[in-house]
């Protein structure tokens, strides 16, 4: 793992699955796959007999930074031997087949890839080649297959992005990013105080104008306010911006009406 | 959606969500992005100021096969008008930006994009240029931001890899593939009773070797073979297989001892 020329620091916490790919045709898509490994936190690449030979420049063109795995990727000249350290092999496989195997969806790979990585048992992946995908000699060196639950119509999905989707899912798999935040780098969410301080300005401002002066309605439009102003999160920074508004709209107004 | 030349026969259920690609610079990362679409039932395309002009002929090479997504895109000159049809706008956004919005992971994205379509309410999703991804101004017209939790030491995601996440993820909103199944396609899974018949044909095999010649640890053995044969589920048609085996070892075994 050391001895790279460049690209990005990865830091690799070993407990990922081995991306096997199978006879892959493209050095562009062996860059590609690697840069999505990155982008999952998936480091081990090994290849089983790339067409055109390995290493290849172009590889390392299409990593994007991810130069760490192609660096320390391993080559094979069989699956067996590529999986030879592994005690479980998941081959994904997008059509159906006369196999009889346990078939995971790509999240449920991801949580059994995790078990097994919990259980300190080490995992492999294997990914075909671009046009055939594996062959049925490939597919008896798996105990489990997967599938990705994708548009049945149109099941043709690039070699990179069938790695993407398993290293997004073993990324995701211990992910505990909540599935909905509110950004505010700078600002804090207002407290409800904050905000009703400038409800109750703007009420004062707006009892000035004709706004506020049927009495009638009044109640009614002063609520209708308030409802709109406790939709969402309001930041303290956004408060004191609509303050300033109002301020100066207000001040504008006297000078006209002066 | 008519006159498409060519390409898979793509049905669009016409509730998800539009993407929209603010001036994307490589036509070939369009083509990607349509076969990302495909995969994942995604069909209305929107191309900001594609830099190299509309329509060049390398997207459609990268399709692979999902032309009619490109054949329909649509192409506009600011992010307005094409969002100008849409209640809701998400943006991608892989950087921290100063910014007071919103963010949800892809996943939760996808449930909130199913649940606008539900009530009948149309999204866009905006994907910036490969190199700077979206800008300031650009951020203006989105409500909500869409941060995928990726390796935070490289975050660096291709165009069409940042599509077929959200498109894969919109797909499998309301998939219902259970995370586990068995793969059986001519056989179907053995019943117990087959499971036993094969086992007490086993055991009377062995009852005619040395196998099972230790009276002490024959209970024990003949429990650690049913064990080892429960472990998975075991077809009709491999029991069928297992019978053969047992069956021709046992006649081989015969002839060797006449």
């Amino acid at each position: 793992m050391t001895g790279r020329d460049g690209g990005a620091d990865l830091t690799d916490p070993g407990d990922a699955p081995a991306i096997v790919l199978v006879r892959p045709q493209l050095a562009d898509n062996i860059g590609a796959c690697a840069r999505a490994m990155a982008n999952g936190g998936v480091f081990d690449l090994r290849l089983v007999a790339p067409r055109d030979g390995w290493p290849q420049e172009k590889a390392w063109r299409t990593a994007s930074g991810a130069d760490r795995i192609l660096d320390a990727a391993r080559i094979f000249n069989s699956v067996a031997d590529a999986v030879a350290d592994c005690q479980r092999v998941f081959a994904t496989c997008p059509r159906p087949r006369h196999i009889v195997k346990p078939v995971l969806t790509a999240r449920g790979a991801a949580a059994e890839l995790r078990a097994l990585a919990a259980r300190g048992l080490r995992s492999a992946i294997l990914f075909g080649p671009e046009r055939a995908g594996l062959d049925n000699d490939d597919m008896t060196h798996a105990d489990t297959l997967v599938r990705y639950p994708l548009n049945s119509e149109f099941l043709s999905l690039n070699l990179a992005q069938a790695v993407l989707v398993m290293a997004y899912e073993w990324c995701l798999a211990t992910d505990e990013t909540p599935p909905r935040s509110l950004m505010t780098h700078e600002s804090r969410v207002a407290s409800k105080a904050e905000l009703e301080n400038f409800l109750a300005m703007l009420v004062a401002r707006l009892n000035d104008t004709r706004f506020l002066a049927n009495a009638q309605k009044r109640a009614g439009m002063v609520r209708n306010l308030r409802h709109l102003f406790q939709r969402g999160e309001v930041t303290e920074q956004e408060l004191r911006t609509l303050h300033g508004v109002v301020t100066e709209l207000a001040i504008g107004r006297e000078n006209a009406e002066r």
